[in-house]
């Protein structure tokens, strides 16, 4: 029988009565030795491995019958790590659900190869960055978005900060934002797509969706730790839309940064975000603002490429305070099928001179 | 001016660096002096003050224009943790919104005093349970609930890992245990409330929400942690829905699991859901199988009731391997205003008879 394979890694004692009581906690939540016993059997998870390295941690692994899942990610999700996130010393480092359940998912609509054939750009790195800083106005957005499309750059997202304030509400920046890409696609023959941010109330979302496709959006921003990844999925899988979709690490650090807690940096930014459809995953790189190692970089990578089923590898988009001198050294990390994200950087000095010199810089791999 | 004041504590050196570093990252995510200099004043968040009571633990404070929040739950978690969450040593431990921002949000409909009206228990503590476990039938759902209800609780709940599963497909398990409870009032007279939960697709979650109400749930079930706290909120504030909401801890232990990384125990469980509307919130109690501390425990109730602007007090619902011997002691914790949730401890024996006895006990407060 087909199962979905969960691997924990556990910081503690005793690791087999803690295998037993996730089993049981993620599936009934319910004294075993009260369950009939076609549902111990059937409905709760299985042990299926204990391995350690060390005698202080271990690997756990535990497969669960798909049929908990019921098919949709807001329950796997609860499956995984509903109440299991409130264990101390437990931590995700592996998800392999079967084919049969995967297939109940659409994953990422474009991925690689599909934006490499929306972008025209055959074999090199995606150029992508940022609307910033939040405060400006509409229209100075948008001349900043005329500026990084008329350089070529494939795609412009709003910044995540970026929602419905008074300095600039989301329709009237959005308008005005899409009308500058569509402009600038004129002059150039180019398909630079603007990604509005989707950050909005939980009844907006889609609405806001459509309606940025209408005003001449040509993919979304998705945070999906604030919305919810089935937001994401949903926005993904919806054919009326058909749009690229970026999926944004807002919140989520709060998954990954814990050593012993959590759900590892792969599973999280690469596994579960293809799961739910994000065409690119944005992730905070090593040697920026943040924390990640070059280990968990490569695992997101991996987990972005990997086979998953029949769905498409995503790309990834390291990001958070790169610059253009990295941009060698990205390519080099990650191969070419990265989305290269910089963004306030490029205002360091002439945002023109910068945007030309980064697609420059890009279009020569 | 009103500023919506974050506390966090920070486990590293240099204090000032970090506080500088989350002042701009939570805003304008842009290279300070780049940007003009009435956002450096107006939008940039504000270091207010950082004291330290040893030479590696550190108190921030920092206070936010509520603009930046544009007065949208979504961006206001985007503006409190959204970044921030990706930085080791960082974590929330108090939130102070302005009352003028609080005034957008409605909070919890019911609160302590609008569930005593509706229970008809002046001053007891409430009854609550949980219909498990996963994989049992519908009408064996419907007929537990049934004996739960006949023995006088207040609210009995879809176990949260009750979603979408072969075994009980949502809308034949509410359709059921809702007509259940209401035979069941019929009977004694009284009001208990049947809540399912809404861990559902993000695009079903609203409309299930109406169909409950529809097949006569009394209240409702969130797992914030899986569809966001906007879902919750969305939900709390509809004037058609007016149904009283229980938000569960599902997934959101990954906030408040890290010593030193995260949102503390009383601003996520206690703060945030009540600003998103939660009526009841509840969470993994001491001397459970979770491992929150007593004074984690307490700053949740302590968040749940104290002043915030005009929001209503929420019920607290210490759960997680509660047991009948334990409810005085859990009383003597939190007072009265506390809904006493026990789920598997009354499947042990008689669940007739164990139901009887809890009733007892709490109706004799």
């Amino acid at each position: 029988m087909d199962r979905i394979y969960v691997t924990y890694s556990y910081f503690g004692e005793d690791p087999k009565s803690i295998a037993d009581l996730i089993r049981v906690e993620q599936t009934i939540e319910f004294p075993f030795e009260l369950a009939p016993s076609w549902i111990q059997d059937q409905v709760v998870g299985k042990i299926e491995e204990i391995t350690s390295s060390d005698k202080s941690s271990y690997l756990i692994t535990i497969s669960y019958n798909p049929d908990v899942a019921g098919g949709e990610l807001t329950q796997l999700l609860n499956v995984l790590w509903g109440n299991a996130s409130l264990f101390p010393g437990v931590r995700i480092v592996d998800l392999k659900p079967p084919s049969s359940f995967l297939d109940k998912f659409k994953g990422p609509r474009f991925g690689v190869s599909g934006l490499r054939a929306l972008f025209k750009a055959d074999s090199r790195p995606l150029l992508t960055t940022a609307l910033k800083p939040m405060g400006s106005d509409p229209a100075t957005l948008a001349e900043m978005a005329r500026t990084l499309a008329l350089a070529g750059f494939d795609l412009i997202k709003d910044d995540h900060s970026l929602a419905n304030q008074p300095w600039a509400t989301w329709k009237e920046r959005v308008t005005l934002v899409a009308r500058a890409v569509a402009e600038a696609n004129e002059v150039t023959g180019g398909n630079t797509a603007y990604a509005p941010s989707l950050n909005l109330p939980f009844d907006q979302v889609k609405d806001a969706a459509y309606t940025a496709k209408e005003l001449g959006a040509g993919a979304l921003l998705i945070l999906p730790g604030i919305t919810g990844f089935d937001s994401l999925r949903v926005l993904a899988a919806d054919d009326s839309l058909a749009l690229p979709i970026q999926g944004h690490p807002s919140m989520l650090g709060s998954f990954v940064i814990s050593k012993n807690e959590g759900i590892s940096h792969g599973v999280i930014f690469g596994t579960l975000m293809r799961l739910a459809g994000a065409d690119i995953s944005i992730f905070p790189n090593i040697g920026g603002r943040f924390s990640f190692s070059e280990e968990q970089c490569l695992d997101i990578a991996a987990k972005s490429r990997s086979e998953l089923g029949k769905l498409k590898p995503s790309w990834i988009a390291p990001a958070g305070g790169m610059t253009l001198e990295r941009i060698p050294e990205m390519i080099e990390m990650y191969g070419k099928d990265t989305a290269l994200l910089i963004g306030g950087a490029l205002s360091r000095g002439n945002l023109a001179n910068n945007a030309a010199r980064m697609s420059e810089m890009v279009r020569a791999y």
